[in-house]
């Protein structure tokens, strides 16, 4: 049953969505209109009826959220907020210009746009992330989430699909727009859109099959969607890429690129037109639910002590969940190694067992902070990289989550290279606007987890699997950025820069070498981005002979990170770092094995001085 | 029904790898039995009645190939070595240790393992890359994968449930150990293999649940995997975590360690055995096809001319399949933006549309490679990062494949950060034994794409969106490590190094120094790793200047490669890099806004000299 709008109405509504997008490409020269043809009938019905959101004011937390999962269909989405009138035709002819708001696919440079989206098959986990808050937070808005057909074929929508499904999201609601076409060529599936709801049914979701340009039939979907209880529902909508203009219609060869004569198109489109949308704005009601405060006391650890930093890690996340309502944390099914089981027990309503799925880890921390809470997301440090996409775009996001990757490096010992974190420090330094800490004790551990809490971007710790001693007071404060100078007489040779597992190394190698009357300095380089570029300056400066050692491969890591603080003073450099393939071998013939143990640290020392 | 060996023996065979299993970790005091015990039964009845397999002859072509995609169950492995008299007892002992073959988790250190699993929800992928091979070698051979439940949750198993049944993978059997505890606590589905069995079902495969401690259960599904057509199989067995011992059975708390009291374990086993499996030798048969040679000439471009490297990867790949009948091409839905569509046209059989699954991407040719063939696989430079766990792991395997990467950096102009490879450098250079090019006009691509053809190990190719000028005769040789000085006088000032796109902003820049009254040295850093000690340690010393400039990020790329080549000499290097996040804006905009272009490069000179 149609509500009040007409039928005339969304017809006109989405030719006018499909005439704006031909015209944002045709200005450009380049984008995706016949991407955003196919789906402007569906997103129609869904501005003009069921969604709720209140365009004057982005920030209302009962506000629906939509992803475009499919972010390469962006004009459609600009010809959206220009219906909804909070864009001028003007901006929206500005679109993949350089300084507008209008990229290539969306960002959050735009209000009403939660995160980055363009790296296929990333909105629908992420919008997992955003219904699961929905349900903490005790708040009735939903989740709608735009996919293409062609994204189904990542893993992360399947990650996504057992999460929501197991989890029974009935917020959240995917759309797939299922055109058939890829960028080169037909999908696997084509139109069998009875192939994806098998499924998503199989998943746990509700299906539903619709023919996607026919408005009484979306919106029925989109109703039985709101209507359908303790199960996400998936809307698969059959459409033609293209539709609606003979030169592009269910045609190969027409992906991404403006059309070729836009006039014409427009004018087979039935010309501009100046139709509105006033989008519902949502009910008024009650505030998002907040947890309080139980006042669990951080943890603090004797000097002398021998604790495992990850252990700390537990330990400082419980106790800040105690202090602040709005953290939250999330783990890879591996809560008992990484240590996150700690905050699960003190905190179980806030804790969520994102089972082996690193995809969906990193993308329900990047949901969860859509909706302003603070995620800690862990697994082991190796298995972040199999979420590296979801990390860069979460950067690209500007999203605030913290991650902490635990088992870094061969100090792991006999379990073999498979489960050794030795690429993340490089992998988490690319990433735009990121924060790289790597704590050596406990008490310097429980500190950086309370910095975190607070850090804009994306934020990393890394943490040891084996125990290290407590080497700095209780209480002590670690301002990210910053050092700590361990040894330093004013005839030190050579400066030893270490951070982690490294730092006791170091320090055991800078004992022996004194003994030798050779005085080095030592460096604890707890924060490897940002980095402390005026210690090292200073370093450099009267040692001129810096020696970095790390857990880590050679290439991207602590190492590059002091090169590059010092690289225009020009002092000399050797970096201690791992080479070669590690096998099994105890904790100390690893770091041995690596040449990255106190005794190799001082070989280095004796030959660069 | 049950062949000639009977369920007494089967039994027998069991119980001693679960014995061995136990002993194992129990000496090496750490590893998985118990994840071990729960699939014995299932590869007991595997080895004694249904793999064909010359264990004398690992490299006989004809061989099944088993993966153990839950590797962390390395005990059984290693146990079912020594039931077939591969391995002695006292190696089997050696488990863990440093210096032994049997580590933590399976390696191809040993010669019956293709590849190194670990890392959970790889095994099946490659097992499908290995598949495919059978296909394209029409080879009789199976692939049997052992998987954890835990796994299924990875989002890459789906990716593999996908491609292997589009395809039809009738030569894939998957065996789940459904043993329904994970590393912390039971699974979301815990024994309800209806639950998978309705995935799987629902993406085209064949679906058997048994009793995965029957034997005659175990055989019949075995048996039935092996005669089904077209459809691969999955056998979703239910078992119990640590069968057969009171201590750690169907427990929690008892996942990866190993058991407290191995003795009274091994006793209530019904102690040693001495076993042993004669496991069944392939037939005889024709030799693995491959294609011959159709001539096909290498591309050559005339200097002057100006041509994308993307475009040129892809002639010269087509060009390399005609010379040789291993090489084989994958391509993730993008081959009309990377070129592999060249390839594609010229050599359909040859080429594999993987759709948009990038962990499958990198798996297919991981597992082609197991088999001889030489995969080139390749989408966009930023989506490589969705595999990094994989590319890391194909680094631990000692896998040779090629990765290419197209749409390197900002120069890709309007389509904004999400679609620019600005990472990938970094994550390159840190895979164990990886190659990383980056070339800068056509015909030093062609070259490339060629000496690539018999590196060891990952190898990678950075191709460049937008067209680029031929500076390189047509036929130079590049060699990997090598790169080229492209202006040089005995007065330079400093030495400008690039690659890729940057080569002819830092030709531009140099040719208006030269005209200001500064000369300046230009390198082209194609090979960024192995990369050119020698040249550079000759730049730093004769000028003591460098200037390196890279479309990427700062961290972990060109910039950082150089210095490490020069760290110990201590020359100055100024690095010019991506440092901010870009929008959308015009190729030329966006180097200019990036400060990576000759006019950025022109003002860092005279900043330095």
């Amino acid at each position: 049953m149609m509500p009040d709008r007409d039928l005339q109405y969304l017809a006109e509504l989405a030719a006018q969505l499909r005439v704006d997008s031909v015209r944002a490409a045709a200005e450009a020269g380049s984008g995706h209109p016949t991407s955003s043809m196919s789906a402007a009938d569906l997103m129609a019905v869904l501005f003009a009826c069921h969604l709720r959101y209140d365009f004057d004011d982005p920030d209302n937390p009962a506000n629906d959220h939509l992803i475009f999962s499919k972010g390469h269909a962006s004009p459609l989405l600009y010809s959206l907020y220009k219906a909804a009138g909070v864009i001028s035709d003007e901006e929206l002819l500005s679109f993949r210009r350089r300084g507008s708001r209008l990229e290539g696919h969306p960002t959050p440079r735009l209000p009403w746009v939660d995160v980055a989206t363009g790296s296929l098959g990333q909105g629908l986990p992420v919008g997992v992330g955003v219904a699961m808050a929905g349900r903490l937070e005790r708040m009735p808005y939903r989740v709608w989430v735009l996919c293409g057909d062609s994204e189904l074929a990542e893993g992360s929508i399947w990650e996504a699909a057992e999460h929501a499904g197991g989890e029974g999201l009935a917020n959240l609601t995917a759309i797939v727009d299922v055109n058939r076409l890829g960028q080169r060529g037909p999908t696997r599936h084509g139109w069998d859109t009875g192939a994806y709801a098998r499924r998503f049914g199989a998943f746990g979701w509700h299906t539903i099959e619709i023919d996607g340009h026919d408005p009484g039939q979306i919106d029925y979907a989109l109703g039985d969607a709101c209507n359908t209880r303790r199960r996400p529902t998936v809307i698969l909508a059959k459409t033609r890429k293209g539709e609606g203009v003979l030169e592009v219609e269910n045609r190969e060869g027409a992906h991404g690129k403006a059309l070729k004569d836009p006039g014409k198109a427009v004018e087979e489109l039935g010309g501009a037109r100046s139709v509105r949308v006033e989008v519902h704005r949502p009910e008024p009601g009650a505030a998002p639910f907040r947890f309080g405060s139980n006042g669990m006391k951080a943890p603090s650890y004797p000097v002398g002590e021998k604790v495992a930093t990850r252990t700390a890690y537990g330990a400082a996340l419980a106790a800040l969940g105690s202090a602040r309502g709005d953290v939250v944390a999330l783990d890879g099914e591996v809560a008992d190694s990484t240590k996150t089981e700690t905050f699960g027990k003190e905190h179980p309503e806030r804790f969520f067992e994102m089972y082996i799925a690193e995809q969906q880890l990193v993308a329900a921390a990047v949901g969860l902070q859509v909706r302003g809470w603070k995620p800690y997301a862990a697994t082991f440090a190796a298995f972040l990289t199999r979420a590296h996409d979801f990390i860069r775009m979460a950067g690209v996001s500007g999203a605030d989550i913290r991650l902490v990757g635990s088992h870094a490096g061969v100090a792991i010992g006999e379990d073999g290279p498979s489960q050794m974190g030795l690429e993340d420090l490089a992998m988490m330094r690319t990433v735009h606007g990121s924060t790289v800490l790597y704590p050596c004790d406990a008490n310097q551990t429980a500190a950086l987890i309370g910095e975190m809490a607070d850090l804009e971007g994306v934020s990393y710790l890394r943490t040891t699997r084996g125990d290290t001693p407590v080497i700095y007071q209780p209480g002590e404060r670690f301002s990210v950025g910053g050092s700590r100078v361990l040894r330093h007489t004013p005839g030190d040779r050579a400066t030893i820069v270490a951070a982690g597992v490294t730092v006791h190394e170091a320090l055991a190698a800078a004992d022996g070498l004194q003994a030798d009357g050779i005085p080095v300095g030592v460096i604890d380089l707890y924060s490897i981005k940002p980095v402390d570029t005026a210690a090292l300056v200073e370093a450099a400066t009267t040692t001129g002979n810096l020696i970095t050692v790390e857990d880590h491969r050679i290439e991207g890591g602590l190492g590059d990170a002091v090169m590059d603080a010092v690289s225009e003073l020009g002092p000399r450099v050797v970096k201690l770092a791992v080479t070669d393939l590690p096998g099994s071998a105890t904790p100390q013939e690893q770091l041995a094995d690596a040449r990255i143990d106190r005794h190799a640290i001082a070989d280095a020392v004796k030959r660069l001085v």
